[in-house]
């Protein structure tokens, strides 16, 4: 077995997209966070200037073994000690007083956290932008499809009509939602760890809290009021929000595949490349990306389950449950990370049929719309011989397939009564157009699409720290 | 079986505290937005003068039989059909105009989402009534035993020192993040639901949008960019901040009951009234509180995981997974507040032994503060040879179970190498008292504090609503 | 507020069925245990003759008052020791010997868990019973429709024909393995706890497995290998075989909402009874039994990751992890017990309709069946050429909306090709019609009911104990 | 970065012992699948003789290359239709013949989840021997430390006594129950898949159910009833198997991690090879391998829970709740494994000290085994005055820290009483002796011990096949 691109078997359905948390990135986050702290323990004046350049221009995850660390962190049960040992054996003779800065007053818990946090905040931007490029596409289909009319659905029925510019502001908001909730956790959830070995920082006498400051400032990353090692909540609102991501995503991709039924054909992705595609049946069209968004999306909530649970941490650092944390979690940034990427693939592929749409909606007869015309009615018949009137013509319409002004008005009494109510046909076929029923969707749409710029403006797609 | 209590077997335990997710509170709940619905409908000029509070006059939970009701509901999958039928009927004659205003422009949904919305505010504030408690013991005994020693342990092994009051300023913290998490989430992450049958107010032609914000002034919840039928985003973020607090609060519970541990010992729960006594052992105090609070808390991941999962809804409104949200939703509120209640009284009987606590932060013979010796050393010997000077004499004394500083002074070599670093028996002795070992551990009690101060200044416990 | 009906607002959709997990049983199921135990105790002589039979006779849930054994479990944590003090109190003075026998060796947990034995038996039972009527509604289609023609569809795309009958064997075939599973658990896992305060029955010296052994015999529970306080395998296998009939089960409802959606409408549930129908709107039949069944359904999963959590359990007796069992199990059996219910119910009033299904598997113009076709040409053409004249037919069939048998006649070189053949019309014809590309259908039927029979014979409804 | 030993930075901890999921593995497990389908088919006279053995000769992972096939599934949504071209490819002119029994009838998923149930097979072999292996472990020492006393520990809280062959006895019957359920499934649970594009064999004619036979045959694997495309219910239980396995490890593993508590000190890890241990803090020896297995163990509900609710799958072939099973489930099973080998590291290495059990059991100075002391008293007393007179003396003894025999004989009232019911000092003090109070201990150890020879001949450790 080779591996000509890297990606293995699976990586192209669920390590989709620009989100790293590989062991290459995992050992980078680490040695960047040494780094940082060498260069705050230079900085607070506890080791000799020049041992934070040192330390940063080794701390290049080429220049480490992941299988020797890893080796070593069965006698540990992490790999930092030996991270440790290596950074510091490959320090150049040159600058061995470096040695007095790496590591200096931390824990192998220090190390780790802040790499997640570090990993979490690409994630976070390579989802962000993802999701950008998505939510950039149902504000485009919001405006051009603002009055496309299509049936809404409920309990998987046939409702009322709604537009699919309504449907795509809908997708828009959710994923706004989304945005903003993991804007909120990059600015202000992902913090600095940094507390020793009981989160005291013993070792560093007082200078501790000015060199977690440093560290912090060193990351770009907030400093936490205290050492959060058995203190969780950031792990799982940080769970949450890529979670609360995934069930937007999810939600979209179902979406599709409903709509991309044999039956329905309202929509379809795109085959390009011969996606999805089969030449022996060319009447089937899989709807691939959709369901690999389902396929990563739905992993999502057992993984913040496994977090969520792992919060119980003992005293000062924790027994297994912080272990029990590290591949979940980084599990669940790769899989929104893949989820997002194929989002933005499904949504600049995705084929509409507007046509197929409004026939759909007008192969219930007009039915949806008989309680635009009750409404109508109602003042001049009062509203429960409207609502017998309009009953016993839908059953008519429906039984026997007929458009419901047909039923009504081949009815002598319901014409009648329609005429006395100065109902004319022309009224009566223009209450039962679905377009005369759409009550809020343009100021809904409108709204979405307003919400939708001022989330452009907040939730930039925040840059990638070189790392 | 009678029950004179009204709590049923089990709701001591798992529905302590004032969240109300009774039948009753949400039989309540849905007439509150059904009678805002109605006055919101006549604000707006769609009802006679009058119709919102003839309705309001009758929406009391008293009025109706929720056995009727939920029979109902078997024939259209929740039970609001059968309550706007039973809320139009007890209506006075001489309010039989305010019909036209009941249920007006809604959905099924809008009223059990915004029902839920409620119940949650309810609970919330109740929840953060108690957290506030809880936090404000936890601040007490931050300042009070800023200085009481105990073994800071990792692993669950013995580390070095900490001192009781940066155990409570740890637990302060996390349940101030959990606060103000609790207090986003109901400041803008509670919504009005009003979309109709498929989240366009076609019933109400253009007055919807208007309807909707008067529905959420009635109620004083946040009116929604998009009626969110099947964007559960919210819902999502609702249940992770619950679960959130449930973490912190299983972790305290967790931290006490392995204080409580007869062969620790340094704190017990309150046994007043004989809870958690045994007359026959009264060696054992069982820590009932805690274990109640870690009964609740571990509960709610798996609830958690329900709700992310049922995010994923079809079209304008799903088919069965919102009907999966109803009953783990409240469960999750019912078992936070539960846990909050018992937290609360766990912390407010608590007993801490500081005797205790420094008895068996000694019984490590000064080991865990050798790392300090070392770092006194270090400039006269060399970090490497110092080391090695007290991993011997470390072994020793933990063989023989003598202290670390007769360790050193009765080996020879040891006193003489102490003793050209100038150190004294006293400067050892003084070196291995744990009081010198705590680095930024007062420093970091100020700032869980300062940090406390400004959570409570920020996060009022919310006034629960009448209802 | 009343409630009379007494299932509350959501006891309908969420406790629908046989199952009873309500307080009365839980407190008639520790009864029940507790007698049992009198009565094992007296036949090991532990107790005088009549003991068991005077505890027995009072041990009725009618002479207890729930809400004050609730509030004494504040307590201890359960509300067993209340339970016992009242037990104790309620035998008659004649009977004040019996004291002797009552909760004789026991501990709260032992009382606990047995009740938990006998309500999940109560509630396996009343599950396979339901279970069976479904199954048998199925067994009754496989035979029925055997034959009916319907799309096969994958990935929600028309595939390949089936016919009814076999989705209806492919529902069967679940059905019976959920089950086998079932009376697999009931059979064999479902075990007396005893084990006294710690496991080793102390209090009864000698006599603690004899003892063990006659309470196993009077409650017809299997006596286990050991105590089995914090060893909770069997919980979790008894979760698992509850959440795979709900997979089971959410399957179903899942199809049918699929099949009963307005544009495919080849099932659609009973609305006997107004069910699901819609006055206004008299097209729109809701699935409602199907949406309650995945309401249901759907929360199983966070309910056995809890349980499979709270199976790590501390030493002898756990501090917590086993408090938080008692509720999500009783939760999953009442939920699966309600969605097996609304299962019965949905299957026997489901409407087929064929031709819709024919419809439907006609409107792709023969090309599911095109590989049938390639395979007849095979052998004259080469595959690769059979191949390439089918795609290539399939194409313009497609895009032109008709049959592929004219699409391939109407092409020259393709009916040259199929003459030479020696394909005529007719035979083209036939091996596209759906019924002559199904395979082993006929077989695969015939086996699933082969091994219904066999289930049927194996897993009888087992009678509920009188309790 | 390299990656000498191959095992990544974290597989060590998370990916130990002998299951393999690897993407080698399950490109080997589908090729070994295609393989076998070409030999049944040659069997079943589809293919020219020698078409198997030409396939069986082709299909070595090292053949092929993932990158690719990973790359192109990004078309399909799954990796088998670029590999059946590759296959095909890879032929042999000789045997160009061949390719017409190449993935002959089958469809992706046919291949998938065949390829997951030989890859859950070599993985549940693997876990059993390492589990054989602990239970042997365990069943030493439960008969070599059948009398060696400790304090029995409920709530976390000290007890009545147990001796350690009894705790090892627990862990045994866990571990044997965990076994005797993987076998189930390993026997009867893992069946091939074969159904084709929609369940039906079509292409196959009427051979289909001899090849699905063959199949099975070849593979060693159960022939199920129906294609289970959409019946998941095997999937679950498998599932459930390991979920239940890896409660049984975390809870030997949490009973480790408390033993090992420097309070406790009754077990510790073996620290050979420097692990755990620490040069700086000589009393500190970190349960490593306890950690490990915890945070295996505690990532196995989550994923149960995910795999649980892709239960609901659509049709004949599911969008998108299929693919999320993939990866979680291979995850199980690498998780269960790197638990099951590091729980055998663990038990095979820890190290038990008697003393410090018996030390500990002792500091409650009699007062667990008070109540033995009632039970001999009663008869002369009667239970009331027993009980209170012990009680008296028992708060006494707590408050004074003396033993229980000489608070009862230093108070002239009870030890009058004492006197008068015939009790000696030697008879109190024989009572309160942890050994006369271990009720039914012996027995149960030799119950578990005769339970786990039967447990040994009947689950044997599967051979793992070659692949």
């Amino acid at each position: 077995m080779s591996d000509s691109s890297g990606i293995g078997l699976f990586g192209a359905l669920f390590d989709r997209g620009a989100v790293d948390v590989s062991d290459q990135a995992w050992l980078q986050a680490m040695l960047d966070t040494e780094a940082a702290l060498a260069r705050a323990v230079e900085r607070a004046g506890l080791a000799p200037a020049g041992s934070g350049a040192a330390v940063t221009a080794v701390a290049r995850s080429g220049f480490f073994d992941n299988g020797a660390l890893g080796a070593a962190a069965a006698a540990t049960g992490n790999p930092v000690p030996a991270l440790v040992r290596a950074l510091t054996k490959v320090l150049p003779e040159s600058a061995a007083g470096a040695a007095a800065a790496v590591h200096r007053g931390a824990t192998s818990q220090d190390i780790i956290d802040t790499a997640v946090m570090l990993l979490a905040r690409q994630g976070i931007d390579a989802i962000l932008a993802d999701l950008r490029a998505a939510a950039g596409r149902c504000a485009g289909w919001a405006a051009q499809h603002a009055a496309t009319i299509m049936s809404g659905r409920t309990l998987l029925q046939q409702a009322v009509p709604v537009t699919f510019g309504l449907v795509a502001a809908g997708w828009l908001t959710a994923i706004d939602e989304a945005r903003r909730d993991l804007h909120r956790v990059r600015t202000s959830g992902l913090a600095v760890q940094f507390g020793g070995a009981a989160g005291t920082l013993a070792s560093l006498g007082d200078a501790g809290p000015g060199v977690a400051g440093l560290l912090a400032d060193e990351l770009g990353l907030a400093e936490p009021v205290l050492p959060w090692h058995t203190n969780r909540h950031r792990i799982i609102d940080l769970a949450a929000a890529l979670t609360g991501a995934c069930a937007v995503l999810g939600k979209i991709a179902r979406d599709v595949t409903l709509l991309a039924q044999t039956e329905v054909a309202e929509a379809h992705e795109d085959t390009g490349g011969g996606r999805g595609g089969s030449s022996a049946m060319p009447h089937k069209q899989n709807p691939v990306a959709s369901i690999v968004i389902l396929g990563c999306a739905r992993q999502a909530p057992g993984l913040l389950a496994t977090l969520a649970a792992a919060g119980e941490q003992e005293h000062q650092r924790a027994a297994g449950a912080w272990h029990a944390e590290w591949q979940p979690l980084t599990t669940l940034l790769r899989l929104t990370g893949s989820a997002a990427a194929w989002t933005t693939d499904l949504l600049t592929g995705l084929q509409i049929d507007p046509q197929k749409m409004r026939a759909n909606a007008a192969s219930t007869h007009g039915l949806p719309q008989s309680e635009h015309l009750a409404a109508l009615l109602s003042p001049h018949l009062g509203p429960l011989q409207a609502h017998d009137l309009l009953a016993k013509a839908s059953a008519r319409a429906a039984a026997e397939s007929i458009n419901l002004a047909d039923a009504l008005l081949t009815d002598p009494d319901a014409a009648a009564q329609l005429s006395e109510a100065g109902l004319t046909r022309g009224d009566i076929e223009a209450a039962l157009r679905p377009e005369s029923y759409l009550g809020a969707t343009a100021e809904f749409i409108r709204r979405a699409l307003a919400a939708h710029q001022t989330c452009d403006a907040t939730v930039s797609p925040e840059l990638v720290l070189p790392g």
